[in-house]
Order: structure tokens, then C-alpha cells, then sequence
């Protein structure tokens, strides 16, 4: 079929989605039906009349992506997977009830969403993974995410507008909404297109002002993407808020508000149903969307790695055998990846680099845009580690709550965890980062304290299904391990016990080296106490800590290197508290300060010494009091 | 004295900078020497040549800023206020030492920092809040903000860049360091200035690029920065990494990296002496910087809210009440200033600018640089509340974190709070937010269920010295409070209480209403229990929540609309464990999707179904199973 004949079909499609937004939010009561109204056209076009994919195998490897960066317009991604034949039209009526995956703003409980949005400048991130991951597998399809201008104003969309020029992601085209009406007010630019297309260019686009309601212009524009080389493309598309409705058409206080059942609703479809044009008969767009080729299935090699290489009391940093098994990891199995945001000397994620430069991907310092592509690689099949100082994903915490709702499978390592970084200070410590990733259902966190469990819990927590975070440590640590010790996610060790014991005192990362230090003096003085690794935070090993607790009195010890609240201490008390079990802590209290990493121990009261007098003061024994150290 | 005398004074401050820098780096043993080496220059330039401060006086409110945005830089930015005078040359050598404030990154514990810097990327953002700031008390002081290239890659410095040109911050002039390296490799556009130029011409700023070891040059600059009206300026510097120090000038590697005491030092010192020219004699800079001028001495008036005006059984929203608080507060103190991120209707601080809309400033859709202009505005005298959606604040979760280190007055909203926001779905709900606020060691957390309270805690925030967070939720809830009742930051009210209480039932925000609920349904099966409302989440009442649960059977259960771990069950926890006081959870535990509230209340386990199910169970009684509402 020519062009000539494609046109007004596509259009009377884009008119199918807008009456299918307008009545699925008018009937679920909310939503966002103007939003879905600016974007019809352009979805119309992408969905039938470029991209390439299969309605009803949405996972296709070699499918082109679509990424709703504006998640807010899901009703018309719904509308476009249900006219493609993905699900019964009649579904659309369901949006946001409790029984039904469409959801208020998409997530991947259905099939053909990749990442969660709804939180902006999102989505413009994980199509960067998504392209990176057709370079990774050596396919052509091509990955398009549609923002809002709005949305334009996160920095995240900049992070990503960079990376993608360093990247040269040819095969990514961005689509920009331009429809003038944020949720409150105007945009910071309007319909002032240059702004947009001067700031495009400047960070390395190709960059295509269009009218987003022309369709022979916006399928002209694709095109131009398609055949543009290097560089990726940014369509620039003029629209208007509540297109095909003028009654809203650019109005302010129309965001997120629905049509009224009744008079309104029945008003605006009466409109929209006059924008039906004249279209040769027996066009089905939907049976003439391109398949994607068919591909190879691809075996995974089996990973198994070799033992750890470490001897007991070596001296090694977690972070170094993170990077370690790592490049281990990456060399067992091509799914492995690895993002930086240039810090790869101090997390050594540069050893993955040294031995797969092809699968690590530069971020620079931008680590919002790190943990968006991470996501979005994930969500094609990879198995990103993205990995920077753990204080600096703060900077990406946004993200990693949507990468738990969608439950993709990013596996985070964060360094320099707490104050034993000691000197560079507390803007570079991470002290709250076991808290932000304790908050998430489905995170596992892992932390563990020497290179052995280190290179153990890489390899287990690449293998487990869903999000993960590793917290590793700056300074050198000697190994207790045995290269044969087996681990668990949801495991822990009991590294010293007796029957005699007074108190249990759970440590992790740097402080089990304190609690052993404590162990020693306590047991100079007769006062035996059971020494936990709580090398697995989340899940955490309830049954074995209550256990532990009940042994020694009712009473635990909490020690950690980080604040009071939300970590281990908190943790802890969840496994016990039920069962009655008294749990004390000692961690981080306030806000600390540059200095020696033993100085800081001491100093913010998580050292062998504060252990030592809080098991004396619970034991209600007397110990003599020890020398700072 | 005339321009041709200052530049070889100015030359040799430079040249001492960077010898201080040098020297102290090397006495630490840490630190980053080459990136204080290519910014000498453009600090000597501004300390000497631009600047009007009172180095005594570094608060004066009529001083022009300095926010050293590459924190790693901090040795060059101490040597620059020895040199001033504010303190005496000799301490520069204790730097990084556990009794100095002369911190591995600048923090406010010493007088000239206004924002703790050390996580990229801040430091412009909070340089806007000190420009705003400047407008707000009518003063004619500038501001000026060195960020690194590297640093460039930051999201949030684009974010800065929109809001600073649509503000049309003329007082405000960045300088970028584009030494060409990163920390692990070199950076994106290495040296091509051409690169920075667009970018920042693109978003509206006027841009003038400068050699930035050519000092006439950069003072030339800076009086052009001065003399630009309506845009903000940024000078791009074209510098050398350890300029002056001919064997590490722009070499990698050498990224935080000193030079070894002995042969190393010295040479590289013996390098620096070299660098000084011949200058007339008796100049002293420092007894030529101009100090500002004196200012009248602001009164504040006292804040004395009128009892807000809300009915016992009034149905408001507490994100509504919020904003009419805020407006009230905003009409009775002038330092009162809100920010808002594109969702004023949403969150209600529209009702703030409908009534002072000069000090609302608006940020659109970028909650990092919401954040960091609240920072910059606190620093400055300020009582700033930026607000936005409770889960978006986790874009901005490390200016938090900074926020904290900087221990800054800033007063933080988040409305549309927990699972209770029914249809928009997970994207769109706090779960975490309680976690993340928490965590902080140095935040009040305030959490509202109603009009009066969270009126009176509105005003309470204000008045707290420090860092505060209040969580308000979208639903219409009842008044409870009568309009004269009291409260406290550390607080909470027993709401139902008998002497035969079988539990406490904590809870708080909306799941007040279903502990009340409960506690009715418990109360006709004879099965009394103690009702808590945690407004106050941090501090908490200890005393008040382990006498409540010493007298209800040593049984405490929280329920809260936030995810189970890092919120109210781990701040009671925290709070009674260690009085052997058993504390069980109602909690969302998974990720929850769209839905009606009531519907979502029920099926995600925190509804006072769920309440009367536990109680029952904790209690060991038997009482009818309710019904679903």
C-alpha cells in the first residue's frame, strides 16, 4: 500500500485512540485524557506506520521498543497495543480498577511495557539501555520513547541527551510531545520550538521540528530518523493539549481531568468522532505491521565460576573483589554488563572493563542516566551492574523505586560505604543507603565483609531474579573465609559461639571485624559472646537470629556503619521484636566528620570499644574498661 | 591601584593557593592537588579581584556568595579565605584531620560555606537559592559558583541552567574549571570549549569562554559577567589539571592523588616557587577587598498564627491544609518562601502564591534544582518549603542527604503520600519516602492525619531550627482536633484509652482513621485497645510509646501506609525493643497497583479489617470477622 492510502487510515486510528483515552478515563473516573489527546497522532504513526514488531509476542528480541517516557498518557499506549491486537479492545474500559494490568501509568505486568514510568525523564534513560542492549546482541530493531516537554525540564533527560551522543545510539529516536500545558501551569518554553530544537542540537542530536498533528510530516520525520547515522534523533513535534476536542483544545485546568459521563463525556465524543476522514475501504493497519526477524534462540552459557582465589587473612577491600568477580562474572556470561559513572578506579568496576570493554558502558558523572540504562537493559535481557560511590545513588533513588516496581533484574553495587572511608568526609559516606534499599519489597541487599563472600555473593545475587543491591566497603579487610564456604541470599554466619554466651552481637561489612576485636577481649574477661555476619540484610535470616537471640538471654547487639535508622539495627529488630527479643544498637547517631577511618569508629561509637562496654553494661558484668585503639 | 598593578599580585596569590594546596594535600596524605592546581587562578581572580566580603564577617548579608561546587577543591577554597584573613595560614596544614573543620569537602561547620559540596552537581543549584535570595531581601550581592567540567554531566547543573535563565538571574555568574580530566579517565568534550558554550548558550546564559590561567583575561570576564543584565553568565575556563607543576599538568592518574612527602613534594613545590613574578611592593590584596555595605539589621516579626479555622468533623485533605498553613505563614514572616516543582495544585502551595507570589518560585518539572535552591535560600536567612509529590522527592534524595550534612533550615513537603492515592498507581505513591527522611539523624518528621494538626505542625516546622519533613496525604480525612489543641515536634496524642487496653495501635496520616475504626468494632466485642497517633515520627515520644505498651500487655502494633521496612514500624521498634515491649507490623509488603483507596487499603493489609484481624489474634480472643468495606 502506498503512502497516499496510509494516511488517512492512520489518521482515523488516531482518532480510535483519542475516543478510546477519553472514554477509558471518563468511565475509570481519573486520568489523563487531554495528555493522551496531544500524542495520538504520533502514537498512531510509530505504532502503524513504523514500527516493526509483533502484537502478540511483545518480548520479541528482535521488536522494535516503545518506550511512554510520559507515562501519565498511558490510556493511549493502552488504546495502540489494543488496535494492534495485542488484547480485546473491550478491556480499555477497566483502566485503573484493581482487577486490571492497566494501570494508571503503565508498569510491566503488561507484556509490553519494558520499565514503569510515571516518574519523568525516566524513560528517555532505559530507551538508552535498550538501544545499548540491540548493540549488545547484534540486532537492528530500534528503540522509541515519546516525552512530554514538561518532562524536558528533568535533568535526567539531559544525562540521557548526552550519553546517547557519546554513545552515537543511532538507533534510538526520541519524540517530544511539545503541547505547551504542564500539570499547573504553561511550560518553561510553550510552543517556543527552537528552544527546544537549539538544546537538542547543542547536547549532539539531529533534531526535527515537525506538527504533531500532520501525519504525512510526522511519518516523513520517522523516516528521516531511520536514515539519519551516528547520532541519534530527537522529533520535535508541535501538538496541542486536547487535540480533536476544541472545546479543551490548549485550555489551561484540563490536565489530568476527565469528561464528565453524561453531557461533557457525550459532547467531546461527538467531536471526535467528526474527525473521522474518508479512508479506502479494507485498510487493516494492524495486520500490516512489519514482524520483527526471526532470530536464533540464544543459550546461555552455564555460569560457573571458579572457587575465590583469596587465602585466609589476606588483605583485600570487598570493593576490589567486587570489581574482581565482576570481570569474573562478565567473562562466564555475555548477559553481564556493567555501567560507571566515572569512578571505575575506585569501585574497580574497571577490571570488567580491562577484559569486556565492548559490554561496560561510561556514563561520566551522571548517575541518574547510569541507573535508567541499567534498567532498560535489564528490561531487554541483560544483567547490568551498575556501580558507583553507594552515597552517590542517592542521586538515583528515584530510580531505583521505579526499577522496584517494574521488578527488573539490576544488580547495584555501592562503595565507600559509611564512615570508614574516613578522610574525604561525610558529603562522600554512604550512611542511609541500606535504607533506601531496605524500603523496597523486592531488593535484596547483601553486604558482605570479606573478598570471599564478596566474589560468593556477586555470583548469587547475578542469578537471582530481580533487583539487587551490594554494599561494599573502602577499606581493606582480612579473609575469614574459606574458598569453599558456601553462601545464601538470606543467609547469615554465626562466626563465634559458645554455650555460655551473654549476648548476641550482629555485625556486617566493616563492623564484624569489630565485633571479633570485641569477641576477644570480652572472652579474655569471661564474658562470651555469639558473633554474627549478617552478611544478607534483605531477605534477612529471621528463624537463625531469633534463634541466636533466645540463646544468649533475650539480648542483641546490633553494630553497623551506618545511621540509627533504617539498617541493620532496624532489620534486626523486625526479624526479633515479635518474639520479644530486646535489640540494642550502636550506629551512627550524627552527622560525622572528616578524620581516620579508626578514629571515626571510635569517634561516632560503632569500634570493638563501644561494643565491649555496651555487651559489659547488658551483661551487667564488669569488664575492664579497654584502651582506645 | 590600577589593573596592570594587580595582575602580578594576583598571579602570585594564585601561585601561594596552589602551594597551600599542595602542602596540605601531602600532610593529609589525601586529597585532590592537581584539581585545586587548575582553579588557583579563577579563585585568586575572584577572592582578590572581583569579590566584596568581609573575610571577619563571612555571614554579612550584603556579602557576595562563593559556592565552591567541585567540592574536591576544597584546599584551594581554605587557602583563599587564609589568605583573606579569615583565619590563620597555619591551620591549613591540619586539613583532613579528625580535629579540624577543615574537612576532605567544604561543610558549614565552617563560617564562609553556605552548602556542604562534595556530591557534583549541587552547588550551582544552591547557588540560584542565594540569588533568589538576594532578590527576596532587596540586596545588590552576587554570587558566583565554580563547577568542574566533569561535574557539567550532571543532570541537575541543566536543571540549575533553565531555572536560572528563566528567573533571569543576572547576579548570579558560574565558572566552569574545564581542566579536560575526570576522576577515572578524561571527561566527555575534553577540551573542545565549544561543546560547553553551546550547551549553555542553548539554555539561555550569556557564555564566554576565557583562558583560564590568563588572569587579565579572567578578570575581564567576570566585569563582563557583571555588566550582563537579564541572563545569567557563565565563564568557561580553559585550564590545566596541576598547572604549575610541569611533570603532572595534564597528565591522568593524578586525580586525587598527592605528591609523597620528600623528593615528590618537594619538586613539585620547588616547581610552584618558580612561578612567582616580579610584583610591586606593599601591594596587599586582602586589605583591598571591598566590603559590602552595611545593611540595616532585619527584625523579624514575630510569627503568631491565628488557630486555624477548621471544625471538629470538617472533611480536608492534609496536603490542603498544608497549603492554606503555609499561606499563612507566608502572610505573617517575610523569610518564608516556597518552591514548588510543576504540582501546586496538587500540593496546595498554589494558595501560597496566590497570595505571595514574589516569593514562590517555580522550578517546573526538576525537583533536584526545587531542592538545591532551597538550600542556597535556607543558607542565606531564608525558611524555605519546597514541596512536591512525597515520591518525587526522591529525585532530590542526595540534596537531602546534602541538606542534612549542611544541617540547613529547610522545611520539606510531600503530599499524596502511600497507597491511599488509590488510582494513579505505584509510580505515582510515597512508600519509601518515611525511609529516606528517616534515615537522616539531624530531620524532624512530622506526618499529619488532620486540619488542625497538621496546620499547627506547619507552623511548628517553621519555627524548629533545622532540617524538617512533613508528609501529608491526598484523601479528605476528619478533623479530629479541636482548634486550640496542642502539640510538639517529639509528640503524639492517645486518642482512646482505657485501663484494660489489650493493645496499642499506632498509627498515623490515614491510618488513624483506621485504627479509630477498629478500635470502634474491637470496643463492641469487648476487646478495648490504646489508639496512638504518631504525628511526630522523628523525634518519637519513647516514654509515651513504652508506658502505652508496658500497659497494653507489652504489645504494640503500628500500621502504615508506607512500605514495612524504615517507616513507623521500625521507628516504635527502634523506640520500645530495647524495654522488651513486642512490636507487630501492619505494613504495605509488596508492590502495590492502581485501584480505589479503600480497595487498595484492604487488599495491601493496612485497613481496619486488618487492625481487628491482628488484635485479635495478638489478644488470643475471638471476635467477628468483619466485613470487607
Amino acid at each position: 500500500m502506498d503512502r497516499a492510502e496510509l494516511i488517512p487510515a492512520l489518521k482515523n486510528t488516531a482518532t480510535r485512540l483519542r475516543i478510546e483515552s477519553v472514554r477509558a478515563t471518563s468511565e475509570a473516573g481519573s486520568g489523563h485524557p487531554t495528555s493522551c489527546c496531544s500524542a495520538a497522532d504520533l502514537v498512531a504513526a510509530l505504532f502503524f506506520g513504523e514500527m516493526r514488531f509483533d502484537p502478540k509476542d511483545p518480548h520479541h528480541p528482535g521488536s522494535d521498543r516503545f518506550v511512554l517516557s510520559k507515562g501519565h498518557a498511558a490510556p493511549v499506549l493502552y488504546a495502540a497495543w489494543a488496535e494492534a491486537g495485542a488484547f480485546d479492545r473491550s478491556e480499555l474500559l477497566k483502566l485503573r480498577t484493581i482487577g486490571s494490568d492497566l494501570e494508571g501509568h503503565p508498569t510491566p505486568r503488561l507484556p509490553f511495557v519494558d520499565v514503569a514510568t510515571g516518574s519523568l525523564g525516566q524513560g528517555i534513560c532505559a530507551a538508552i539501555g535498550s538501544a545499548l542492549n540491540a548493540r549488545r546482541i547484534g540486532a537492528d530493531y530500534r528503540t522509541y520513547c515519546l516525552i512530554g516537554d514538561g518532562e524536558s525540564a528533568e535533568g535526567s533527560v539531559w544525562e540521557a541527551a548526552d550519553v546517547a551522543a557519546v554513545e552515537a545510539l543511532d538507533n534510538l529516536c526520541g519524540i517530544t510531545d511539545v503541547n505547551a500545558l504542564g500539570q499547573s501551569r504553561d511550560t518553561m518554553w510553550r510552543h517556543d520550538m527552537e528552544q527546544f530544537a537549539r538544546r537538542w542540537r547543542a547536547f549532539g542530536w539531529h533534531a526535527i521540528v515537525v506538527d504533531g498533528h500532520d501525519m504525512p510530516a510526522i511519518l516523513g520525520s520517522l523516516a528521516e530518523a531511520r536514515a539519519t547515522k551516528g547520532v541519534p534523533t530527537m522529533v520535535l513535534a508541535r501538538t496541542i493539549k486536547g487535540k480533536g476536542i476544541p472545546f479543551v483544545e490548549g485550555k489551561p485546568g484540563w490536565h489530568g481531568r476527565t469528561f464528565k459521563k453524561g453531557d461533557e463525556l457525550d459532547r467531546a465524543l461527538e467531536e471526535l468522532e467528526k474527525q473521522f476522514v474518508p479512508a479506502p475501504m479494507g485498510v487493516k493497519l494492524h495486520e500490516q505491521i512489519p514482524r520483527p526477524p526471526s532470530r536464533p534462540a540464544v543459550s546461555t552459557p552455564p555460569v560457573l565460576l571458579e572457587p575465590p582465589s583469596y587465602k585466609l587473612k589476606d588483605q583485600v577491600a570487598t570493593r576490589e573483589a567486587y570489581g574482581e568477580a565482576l570481570a569474573k562474572l562478565g567473562k562466564a556470561d555475555s548477559r553481564v554488563v556493567a555501567l560507571d559513572a566515572d569512578v571505575k578506579n575506585s569501585t574497580f568496576s574497571e577490571k570488567f572493563e580491562a577484559r569486556m570493554p565492548e559490554r561496560f558502558y561510561q556514563n561520566f558523572i551522571a548517575e541518574q542516566v547510569m541507573m535508567g540504562s541499567a534498567m532498560g537493559l535489564a528490561a531487554r535481557g541483560a544483567i547490568p551492574f551498575p556501580s558507583t560511590f553507594a552515597c552517590f545513588l542517592a542521586r538515583a533513588a528515584d530510580f531505583v523505586r521505579m526499577a522496584a516496581i517494574s521488578n527488573l533484574n539490576v544488580k547495584i553495587a555501592g562503595s565507600h560505604a559509611g564512615i570508614s572511608i574516613g578522610e574525604d568526609g561525610p558529603s562522600q559516606m554512604a550512611l542511609e543507603d541500606l535504607a533506601m534499599f531496605r524500603a523496597q519489597p523486592n531488593f535484596v541487599v547483601l553486604y558482605p565483609c570479606d573478598g570471599v563472600s564478596t566474589e560468593r555473593l556477586v555470583a548469587l545475587m547475578a542469578a537471582h531474579p530481580g533487583p539487587a543491591y551490594m554494599r561494599t566497603s573502602r577499606p581493606k579487610t582480612e579473609v575469614i573465609y574459606g574458598s569453599d564456604e558456601t553462601f545464601r541470599i538470606g543467609g547469615l554466619k554465626v562466626l563465634r559461639q559458645s554455650p555460655r554466651d551473654v549476648v548476641t552481637v550482629v555485625g556486617a561489612g566493616v563492623t564484624v571485624f569489630e565485633a571479633l576485636a570485641a569477641y576477644e577481649r570480652l572472652k579474655a574477661s569471661d564474658t562470651p559472646v555469639r558473633v554474627i555476619d549478617l552478611y544478607s540484610v534483605a531477605p534477612i535470616d529471621r528463624d537463625a537470629l531469633v534463634a541466636a537471640g533466645k540463646a544468649t538471654g533475650g539480648r542483641i547487639l546490633t553494630v553497623e556503619d551506618h545511621y540509627r535508622a533504617g539498617g541493620i539495627g532496624d532489620a534486626v529488630a523486625d526479624a526479633v521484636s515479635e518474639a520479644g527479643i530486646r535489640v540494642h544498637r550502636l550506629a551512627v547517631r550524627e552527622i560525622p566528620r572528616s578524620g581516620k577511618p579508626a578514629e571515626l569508629l571510635d569517634r561516632y561509637g560503632i569500634s570493638a570499644n563501644h561494643i565491649v562496654d555496651a555487651v559489659q553494661a547488658l551483661a551487667g558484668g564488669r569488664i575492664g574498661a579497654a584502651p582506645a585503639h
